[in-house]
Formats: C-alpha cells, sequence, structure tokens
C-alpha cells in the first residue's frame, strides 16, 4: 500500500515500495516490512563470488561497483523491503587514519590504534565526500541501481562501539583496555566519543545526501556497559547524532532507527534519543517491548538468527510468534535481532521473507 | 554481627563469619558481605604456582587436596565472606563420559560430543559420591581447613549452559548447534536437559551433605536465549533443581543463589524460581534490580569486572555507587558482575574488599 504524500508526488511514485519508511515512521502498510542484517553476506553464494573476484573483504567495501553489485544481490533473490548499503562498521576511523585490516579468521585489526591521549588529540574528524568518497560513491550508485524498488538504509557504528575497536586494536571481548581508559580517564574517553560522534553525524549526513533514505546506528558493543555508562557513554553520542542529522530528503522525512545488541534493559532511554525506531535484538519479547515503548517508536526486529538453522516449517512457526507477539497495526519492521550468519541456506532466508508477508497481512486489517 | 539461632548453637559457634548466609537470607548484618567470582584463580600468582605443581588445570580440579588448596588462597590474602569450591563447570558431563578436556587458549572442549538422538538417551546421572567423588572430597577438605573462618559456597553450571557445551562440544560463540537442535528437536532437547537437571540435583545436593553451606547455580549462557526458549529450556530446569535440593543442613537453611548471565529482562521470573537470591551481571542497576525483586531475594553481585583494571581510588568510588544505588539494610551480597579476569592486580582486588567493608557499614545501622 502506498499512500501518495502530497509534498513531492515524483519521489513517491519512483519508490515503488515504501513499506519500511511508512513502518518505521508508524504510518499503515499491507504487511509487515522485513529486511535483514548481513542480508548482502556470506551465506550467498554469489556473494562469495563477487568477494572472490574483489579480492579482500576491504577491495570489496572500497570498489562502488562491487558493494553496488553485493548490495542488490539479496534483493533478486527475496522480496525484501529495504536494501542496506554494503559496507564496513570500521569506515569512519580507517579514515581518521588507524589503518584498517582484516586478517583471516581474526576479524578487523587496526596497524595503529588509539593508546594514549596523544592518540587522542590527533584525531579529526574526516571529510565524508573526500575522505570516505568511495562510500558516498556507491551509495549513489546503489540508488541508481535500486530505481526505486525499495529504499535504501545507511548505516554506521554507534562512537562507542568504534571506539572499542580503536583502542583494542580491533575485536575483543572484554574491552579490558576501553575500559580502563573510561574507567580512569573519563575526560580522555569523552574526547574520543565526541570526535567520533562529530564524525559519525558528518559520514551519516553526507549519506543521505548521496541518496540513503533511511539511517541505521549499530551500537554493537553497547550492552557491555553498566546501565549508567551505557548513558554517558554510548547513549549520550547517539542522541547528538540523531539531533544533527537532517531530517527530510527528497522531501520525506529520514527515518533513524538506533539498535544497541544487549540494550533490552534501556529501551525506554533508548525511545527518547530522538530516533524513529529502536532495533531489538532477540533477548526482548517484542510484546513487552511495544508496551514499553510502542507509542513513541516503531521497533524493529527481532529474531533469533539461529533460528535460521531450523526447518522452513519452524522458521514460520516463529514468524508467526513474533507477529503474534507484536500484534494488529503499524510500528514494526520485521528482521533478525542480529546479522545473518554465513552458514545459513539462502532458501531459509528465503521462507523467512516469504512468512513475513503472508503472516503479517490479517495484523494490517481493519479490526 | 553474629546471632545464634536456637536450633544448633554448637555449629553458629563454629561458623565464625556468617555475613554470607545472612546476607543471602535478607537478616540483618554489620557489614555488607563480599566474595569474588573466581576469587581462586589465575590472577593469583599463589594459584598460577599450584597449578603448575598440579600439572594440568583439570589435574588441579581432579586433586582434592590442590583443590582444597587453591581455594583456601584468596581467604589468605583478603578478608573475604565466603570460599568457593574450586572446580569446573564441566564436571557433571565428564563424569557422564563426554571426555572433558581443555587446549591451550582454547578451553574446554568434549571428545564425545552429544550429537544425535542415540548420544542423548545414552546419558545417565552420574553417581556424586562415586564418579564425582574427587569433588566431594574436595568439599570435605576445604570444610575441614577453613574451620568455621567462612561458609563454605557448592557450585554447578545450569542444565542450559551444560548443553550448550555437550552440544557443541566446547566454548562457543553463537550456539548454531544447540539451537538448531532446539528449534527442531524441542523433545530432544529436553531429554537432554531432564538428565542434567536430575544430574545436577543430585550433584548440588551430594555438595550439601559434604558441607557446602551455600549454593550457586551459574546460567553462564540463558542470556542468549529469547524470553520465551529462556523461560522453557534453561529457568524451567534451574526451578526443577532447585525445588529438589535439602533446604537445611547442620539445623541452618541452605541459601540457594541463581545467577544468569545477561538476564536482566527476567528478574521477576528468575525471582519466582525458588532461589534465594539472584545473581546480576553488571548491565543491571542494582537500585532498580531491588526494586523489581529485593522483596522476595537477596541480590548478589554486580561491579562490571573491568573496574579492577582502574586504579584503587576509582575501585572505590564504584563500590560506594553500588552501595548507594542498593541503598540501606539487608540483601546484599557484593560482588562482581562476572568472573574476575586474569590480569588483574590482586592489590586493587584487596581494594575492592576493604572498601565494601569499609563503605557499607553505615547502610547497616539503624537510621
Amino acid at each position: 500500500m502506498s499512500t501518495p504524500s502530497s509534498d513531492n508526488p515524483t519521489e513517491i511514485k519512483s519508490l515503488q515500495n515504501d513499506r519500511l519508511l511508512r513502518a518505521l515512521l508508524r504510518e499503515p502498510v499491507d504487511q509487515t516490512p522485513v529486511w535483514v542484517m548481513r542480508q548482502a553476506g556470506r551465506y550467498l553464494p554469489e556473494y562469495r563470488a563477487t568477494r572472490s573476484k574483489a579480492g579482500s573483504f576491504l577491495d570489496l567495501c572500497h570498489n562502488p561497483e562491487l558493494a553496488c553489485e553485493v548490495t542488490m544481490q539479496p534483493l533478486d533473490r527475496f522480496p525484501l523491503d529495504a536494501a542496506i548499503l554494503f559496507s564496513d562498521i570500521l569506515t569512519v576511523p580507517d579514515a581518521m587514519g588507524l589503518g584498517l585490516y582484516f586478517t583471516e579468521g581474526e576479524g578487523p585489526r587496526f596497524e595503529r590504534p588509539v593508546r594514549n591521549e596523544q592518540d587522542i588529540k590527533r584525531l579529526a574528524a574526516p571529510d565524508p565526500e573526500t575522505e570516505l568518497g568511495y562510500v558516498m560513491d556507491a551509495v549513489r550508485l546503489i540508488r541508481r541501481e535500486l530505481n526505486g524498488r525499495v529504499p535504501l538504509i545507511g548505516f554506521s557504528g554507534s562512537p562507542w562501539t568504534l571506539a572499542t575497536y580503536m583502542v583494542e586494536g580491533g575485536g575483543a571481548k572484554v574491552f579490558a583496555n576501553t575500559k580502563a581508559l573510561m574507567y580512569d580517564r573519563p575526560e580522555l574517553m569523552h574526547q574520543l566519543l565526541e570526535v567520533l560522534a562529530d564524525s559519525v553525524c558528518a559520514y551519516l549526513s553526507a549519506q543521505v545526501a548521496a541518496g540513503a533514505q533511511s539511517l541505521m546506528i549499530f551500537d554493537t558493543w553497547g550492552g557491555m556497559l553498566s546501565a549508567r555508562d551505557y548513558q554517558e557513554f554510548s547513549l549520550r553520542y547517539m542522541q547528538k547524532i540523531v539531533a544533527g542529522l537532517p531530517k527530510q530528503a527528497e522531501g520525506r522525512r529520514v527515518p533513524v532507527v538506533v539498535f544497541t545488541k544487549g540494550g533490552g534493559l534501556w529501551l525506554e532511554q533508548i525511545a527518547d534519543c530522538g530516533c524513529d525506531a529502536v532495533g531489538l535484538d532477540w533477548t526482548v519479547d517484542i510484546g513487552d517491548a511495544r508496551q514499553r515503548i510502542g507509542a513513541r517508536v516503531a521497533l524493529q526486529g527481532n529474531m533469533d538468527p539461529c533460528v535460521l538453522y531450523a526447518s522452513p516449517q519452524r522458521i514460520r512457526e516463529e514468524v508467526a510468534y513474533i507477529l503474534e507477539r507484536y500484534g494488529h497495526g503499524n510500528g514494526h519492521v520485521f528482521n533478525l535481532g542480529h546479522g545473518i550468519h554465513p552458514a545459513i541456506n539462502p532458501e531459509h532466508t528465503a521462507a523467512l521473507v516469504e512468512a513475513v508477508h503472508e503472516l503479517s497481512r490479517p495484523y494490517h486489517q481493519a479490526p
């Protein structure tokens, strides 16, 4: 269902499927929109083919044509309601000069991690159009290639999440260095987070200028903080970013989703940060979440990614359960509660998408 | 403060410090008791010395004299209010014949993981006094060695947590095999959890018979489940265990603590499982937790283990904050929100213990 809005009929006409944007603004839709975190990824054989053509994972991120190609791949397979820019969450610290690289099996690393006061004071917000131009080129290419099929989601890592990688020099389990800095030198940690918030705000704003129609902030490691520290060191900076983003583009509101993995205890505070929607991991009951914050924001989520290891029939049952828990009415974007795993059978993803569309229709009819 | 109870004056007299037992039952104490998860561990040089004397980590667990030695080590350094049995959470599946071993840097592995229906049907609850006799011997030795200084805590992993290791064949990040089994063959998963619940109940009961004065169930991986699955596959079996445990030993109640890491969303349900106290990880605000469930159970926790990387002054500030959030009155056992890390300076642990005792006294005085 696409109800034309009055202020920009051309754009609305050109966007053939605007379920995602409508659901994120809690407007009526005919069926619940669905997309999948990491939908362009290793579980798809065509992704693996493009990736090996590109060389490394980073080569793929840096090549706008190939980034566009892999962004489109899941849309050619499944009737998804959104495309998401193919990129890495660590492009911003890379553009700050930290030297991002990837090691087989160990994930992202930085050649020059942030170790001390001097390292932090040296950091400056990168100019998105020059220093992250390859991302903006990818956004423009994808928009052209999409040609209005579905909206394009732009994204970034949250300042706290980026800081953990920058201080640890890569992925970590307990974040000893980051937290030692936070607990012993909070003023330095705040300096780091300030420059990251400015950088991310400029980066996401540039993505919107280049054509992103919705935005998502991934706070992958905010859930490793205590309740108080989450407010002070993660949420506060996401709030700052949201406040600085353009509200509209091409005559339409650009909805922002904030997703903190492990943030189920803090949904009320997240819902108050200025975002349009809150991403939920699978540990939260989405019915409870709607009761807590559904009057203020839309919800995105939240099936356990491991359900996709089960049979298509079991996947369908789980989709039915989540739709039932959310209940009738607007404001739900279906997704997994975290990224899809590389070992998943693409046919199981097809079963998920089909089940969401088919089983959600009764929830969007007038009672 | 030790108020003698009427039914067993000899035992009370012999237990010189019963703050832990009193706090777990929400009885008055003079200062908040404190112990530290993994207090007998690699951060202590004397532990590393005993460990290298023993051979492997498993050799240490299997040797009651050495297990007793490392259990006592932190008590000789710090005025802790409890000892906790030194053992591994995987002793029960090991006794079931899965062949536990440890690899350097990769943690626990099983030679014969549980892979299919036959593997599950073959499992039987081990007899604690024969097949886990080395643990019971350790408990008896430690009680003798403690000689009433502080109470001894016995423990086990939760059925769900043990099942994840048994099905994955070791530690895991996403539990793909365990969850595939759970989603596709729930009746088989329930069979596995049944035999584990029976085994753990017998194991913990035997620990009490051997001298454990309090019990703790570690549900390390329950927080990886959805809200509904947590109830069905983890909490339900802990509830069954708690219901089957002896309520008293040596004339005193044996308080049981249930700790689900990442379980902050489900505190109300955990508090209803029959336990005396709920363990909290550091993501939960302990003041909020007390409001939610503090009228029914005691709370144990919950400082971020990473605070111990910071300065003693900063550690003291964090202790003060947590004590203030809990507030006046009974029912708090101070602990970290997860095990202490191997890289922690023991002097920082000393600062923690001292701060808890010193700063908590005003909260236990009549207003």
